[in-house]
């Protein structure tokens, strides 16, 4: 590997300057689900690409804009890397230390709301950039970012985004948006996401809520009707019971097994952290708990909601009643399959009067472990955090990579500052500055590996 | 029977004066519930019934206090008056159109939270007793007031008190708390309510929620195992699975049906008033309907509640869950048998880590429609609403009668001053002021017949 001495020390001397121009982007608000300051935070981003000579379009889609930025490099390599700019709200505010809008930096990092997600992963890939530029002039390889302003809102624009603008997006690799360190500092590598189906199920019986002792032994109840749906749904075996639902699973391979066999144990933290007695299936631990977890497909009641539910008793019977039900999805699995199959066992059971919301969803994606920016990622990573990635083959959370792999055909690379107490999506959200330098010079260094 | 006259033209010249005292009354708060005004009430009612000679004590329970009051009479025979002081929540407030606590009178009815619901039936069985005491001097029989006030939650000490005070309740006869007139204006007469038992079943299947991603394929879910437990309860063919639930009840008669047979026909306004479809157990109307609607027992589920409940998405995997079920019973079931059946249930089906919650219960009871306490108040309603009371059997509600049959063997008869538009529990509670005067006419009718 070439010396990054000249880049680290940059990295090192304007850390202060980055770390200030991150607060003045998580200064600007951008929540997405408040539809807040959208177009001024894509704004102040496109303007910061600008800055370091980028080609910047703000690139209109039916919601929130996305912002396309592209820097030209030596040599024929392009990095796509993936990010976006809109942040969860950041409700309850009275659990915040300091407020979410203001970022505060207290013994070593940085809270504000979107500071880790996603904000922070801009920043400093933008201050990797800096250093490059600043001690050798140009870029190695062509950057072009793609950074979206819905991701929180399940990127319900992204997939048809990416199928418009595929020469656009053209590149040999991806850098996803997120990653970090585990609890033992350990920086992980995640190879793939499980999709998501996410609907809602729901029946109503009659107009209007029915005194019980009236309508007791002769109405319909909603309640009922959905509980005996769901009930079709998923046995106490936690197989689920709809036809084809297991069609084109790909079972973990030999590969999978060995990279899933060095993770860490997880039983004892799970059930301390989580308040879990025991595990389902009869799982207790080990490889076969780490393997169930993300390589099997879940149906999850989310939530019910029926009826009265207040404190005591009220004589009640329900004219409605819903569930919110999330399949977790694994290689090949597809969201509008499983929903389809979803209505035709519901049919044939004989609740066709169980109606189903679709709200969202995104198939599974993998990359290969073994692809070749796979192995540079994770072994630039030793020069900085002392130890190569460790490569996690799936993980039991989704998002909209597929795209990325399937239609740009592109190797998907996590790497990141985020660690396990980041505390994203919650009250008091923040990074550790050590980490963030940390990741600005490993991504300096995946930028000049993969021009090579 | 005697000539009415005297007594009815009293009545009549001394009912906006008896409407003046009702008043009064209703401008008294006693919401159980929030724990208002509920020993001032107490001492009004005593008040009132000291001024009509009563004897009268304000008993202590564990909650309200018990009204107790008692005023011989010429014969030997005694009618206990079975009322309630306390009233439900006025809340919503924004939907009444005069405050709850400031009666108001408007085209012939007088409106008011607990004017019809218990405060009417008290005041105008008082003014039935003014008009015999001005016209006669004394009363005809023996009677004894019991005006409790937890009736609207759930009478929890009403049966140790009768269970304590049974000498002192000594009667010949009970005249209940509500009553009146149906869609048709045909004085109703409710022969019998069913029991109820009502539980919360909740379960915990961690300490804490965990996002689906993570745990739905290795951790318990605390809805699911809700959904599984409830669906073991009742199946979709409506049959109740708790071993022994149907033990012991008793067919209705052939005199029930007959009974049954004359009431009218509710298929169609319970169609279009509560916007049903089609009833339960391939029912469509008639006798078959009605019968099935109050001689069955159910199990119904008044409420669900458990994670996620917003609108859109969050995918939660969650820790707890509960429903609030009700089972109504018909004679002979037992609320405390039951409780224990299911809880065996749950046992027996893998279930013990489902909470059982009591939220109160009743047994139900009936009275004979051919006691002649029955076909004495149901005869003498002819002479003032024009026709006899028509007797049903058993109603679908429940109440706390059981105590009044069973454990002082007092046959129980229904009479009042409601009408189907009368708003119990609900904003705008109003009594007609017509069949407030005709209820006055009638209970002086029953209390000079019973003396004979």
């Amino acid at each position: 590997m070439p010396n990054y001495d000249k880049i680290d020390s940059y990295l090192e001397k304007n850390l202060d300057q980055s770390i200030a121009e991150l607060s003045r982007l998580v200064a600007q608000p951008s929540v997405g689900a408040q539809n807040l300051g959208m177009k001024e935070c894509a704004s102040l981003v496109g303007n910061m690409l600008r800055a370091r000579g980028f080609d910047v379009r703000i690139m209109e889609t039916k919601g929130a804009p996305v912002v396309f930025g592209e820097r030209k490099g030596k040599s024929g390599k392009t990095l796509l890397i993936y990010n976006h700019y809109d942040v969860q709200p950041p409700e309850p505010l009275e659990l915040w230390d300091s407020p979410p809008f203001e970022p505060s930096l207290r013994e070593g990092k940085l809270y504000g709301r979107g500071v880790s997600d996603d904000k922070g992963h801009i920043v400093s890939r933008l201050h990797a950039i800096d250093a490059i530029l600043e001690t050798e002039g140009e870029l190695p390889c062509t950057i072009k970012f793609i950074i979206e302003g819905e991701e929180e809102t399940a990127s319900v624009n992204l997939f048809e985004f990416i199928k418009q603008n595929r020469d656009l997006l053209k590149a040999d690799a991806c850098m996803w948006e997120f990653g970090g360190v585990d609890h033992r500092e350990v920086p992980m590598q995640y190879l793939g996401l499980r999709g998501i189906c996410y609907v809602e199920l729901s029946v109503e019986t009659a107009s209007t809520d029915v005194h019980s002792g009236l309508g007791g032994s002769i109405f319909p109840n909603a309640a009922w009707r959905l509980v005996w749906a769901l009930n079709t749904l998923k046995g106490e075996d936690e197989r689920i019971r709809i036809k084809g639902f297991y069609d084109g699973i790909r079972q973990p391979s030999a590969r999978d097994r060995e990279l899933m066999a060095a993770l860490p144990e997880v039983a004892e933290e799970y059930k301390s952290r989580y308040g879990v007695r025991q595990f389902i299936k009869g799982l207790s631990g080990g490889v076969d708990l780490r393997i169930e977890e993300v390589f099997t497909p879940t149906c999850t009641i989310c939530g019910l909601t029926s009826g009265y539910q207040g404190p005591g008793s009220k004589t009640v019977l329900p004219a409605r009643a819903s569930a919110k039900v999330d399949f977790r999805l694994v290689p090949d699995q597809d969201p509008d399959d499983i929903r389809r199959k979803l209505r035709s066992h519901l049919d044939e059971h004989g609740f066709s009067d169980v109606q189903i919301t679709d709200l969202g969803g995104d198939p599974p994606a993998r990359t290969d472990p073994d692809d070749p920016f796979i192995q540079l990622v994770a072994k630039v990573a030793e020069d900085v955090y002392e130890m190569p990635m460790q490569l996690v083959p799936l993980v039991g959370g989704s998002g909209p990579s597929h795209p990325f792999v399937h239609d740009l055909g592109l190797p998907v690379a996590t790497a990141g500052l985020g660690y396990p107490d980041t505390k994203a999506h919650a009250p008091n959200e923040n990074i550790r500055i050590d980490l963030y330098l940390k990741h600005a010079r490993h991504m300096a260094r995946v930028i000049k590996e993969l021009a090579g």
